[in-house]
């Protein structure tokens, strides 16, 4: 069965769903994104996610083509729609079409596309329980990654070459050493019953899951700090996590070459995994 | 009179020339490009623009859709499609639709698009007796801009700024206060009849335009050093210039507040004009 994507305003044959060639999404990356979970058909989170892509929007001045009611309207018809009960949002806006020139067009008007997708919560459950691996690499991004734009070909790189060495995460390192976080995931070490994860700044994303999480451990008693760490941190961590709108909460069991807590999942992870689902809110 | 694209193996309206909304060069900035000047219906140093291609192609692990004498058939057709005397090509490759997934998708078709336009000569000549203004700003790209990938968010946005200052180029400044190019060509400045450009590393493009003027310059007595130089060697500088594939050499007489030759432009401006035009190879 085929799915139904939005597209600039119509609801579209997701095998038909397309846009011009010449929109600035797809010759300039000048475009922002947000990915939402969905469980039990409810959206994971709407107004942190919601909330930061009118910051992406606004960081690189693309006026929103619609309101926030809207796009909750047009996400609850998709999640309908499509039947999803498990599954992603993929929502994109791009500054529109316009003949190829490096500066804004004027009166130019955004695009909008937001797909669909079931997930399969198994999936998620399996990898939980035996964890993942992760692969260092250079962080070789652009320097507004807080921004969640579609200038996505320094993480595609990094992502592929960890999957490349049967991981499944990449963790960028900056020129001095320190894991900024992953290619698609905030980056979190347990050391010593303390969580560190790297500090916000425009080298990392503020993570709508991470802020879940924060909230979420408020209720119990384990302390979090936000500082940067390194390799030597990673070697003497007992734990390790990644944190994302899809992954949700995810155990490292590895990185490079260094074993976390014997290759087996954090003590903490099912803590952890508790305290972000107490935390998030469905809408 | 609508134009003629080519899009993936199909000419077609302009107009009507799209891709899916699930293509990596929208969602990933998963691919390459080139640009590729028309003169007298002939294009400007076709090998050196479609060697790069390949490279680019090589260094992102995307294998071509079609070989190097299938493009210039392709380019060819579209000039003589679109009667294009003077103007441009802009040709794009991605590494195709699938599923978003930050990996490589296995058994993925690149997806491949190529258009022509037109271009006024006057334009470019008018701005080249007046010369035009620069303002430099940060260096915010990623470390890979030796691959003429469409990851270009941060140019975008360093041009707009150049452009809201009035400004028709912005010059890209690095941690240490050197230039390393302008947001879409390369720099460069004259100083006691020595001139002076970035040396090629992955902080700068490898331009086709600045290859070929030093290949052009050789025939002249005029001293090129590669070096970096920052806004104090700007200061001194007698002459300034940009270069690149639609823009050709153009001089500068203008950086952010200083004025390069008294604000008109460099003695040597028509000679580089010449040694560039002598050595072009049409195709």
């Amino acid at each position: 069965m085929s799915s139904i994507s939005y597209v600039n305003g119509l609801y579209v044959d997701h095998n038909e769903a397309s846009i011009h060639i010449e929109d600035r999404g797809y010759q300039f990356a000048d475009g922002v994104y947000e990915v939402f979970a969905v469980l039990d058909s409810r959206i994971v989170d709407y107004d942190g996610h919601i909330n930061r892509l009118f910051r992406s929007l606004n960081e690189i001045k693309i006026n929103s083509p619609i309101d926030k009611l809207a796009y909750l309207f047009h996400i609850k018809n998709l999640i309908k729609k499509n039947r999803i009960k498990n599954g992603l949002i993929y929502l994109q806006v791009s500054r529109g079409v316009a003949e190829r020139d490096f500066k804004f067009p004027k009166n130019i008007k955004p695009s909008l596309i937001i797909i669909a997708k079931h997930i399969q919560i198994d999936e998620y459950n399996n990898n939980f329980v035996k964890g993942i691996r992760v692969k260092t690499t250079k962080d070789i991004r652009w320097k507004r990654v807080d921004i969640k734009s579609i200038n996505l070909l320094a993480p595609v790189l990094a992502k592929q070459e960890a999957v490349e060495q049967k991981c499944q995460e990449a963790w960028l390192v900056d020129d001095k050493g320190f894991i900024t976080e992953g290619s698609s995931s905030t980056a979190w070490i347990l050391k010593k019953n303390t969580l560190y994860t790297t500090p916000l700044s425009s080298s990392i994303l503020n993570g709508v899951t991470r802020q879940t999480l924060i909230r979420g451990l408020k209720k119990f008693n384990l302390k979090l700090i936000e500082r940067k760490f390194n390799l030597n941190d990673i070697k003497q961590a007992d734990e390790a996590y990644i944190t994302s709108a899809t992954q949700f909460v995810m155990p490292v069991i590895r990185v490079d070459k260094i074993w976390i807590g014997n290759g087996k999942i954090g003590k903490n992870a099912e803590l952890f995994r508790q305290a972000y689902k107490g935390a998030i809110k469905l809408r």
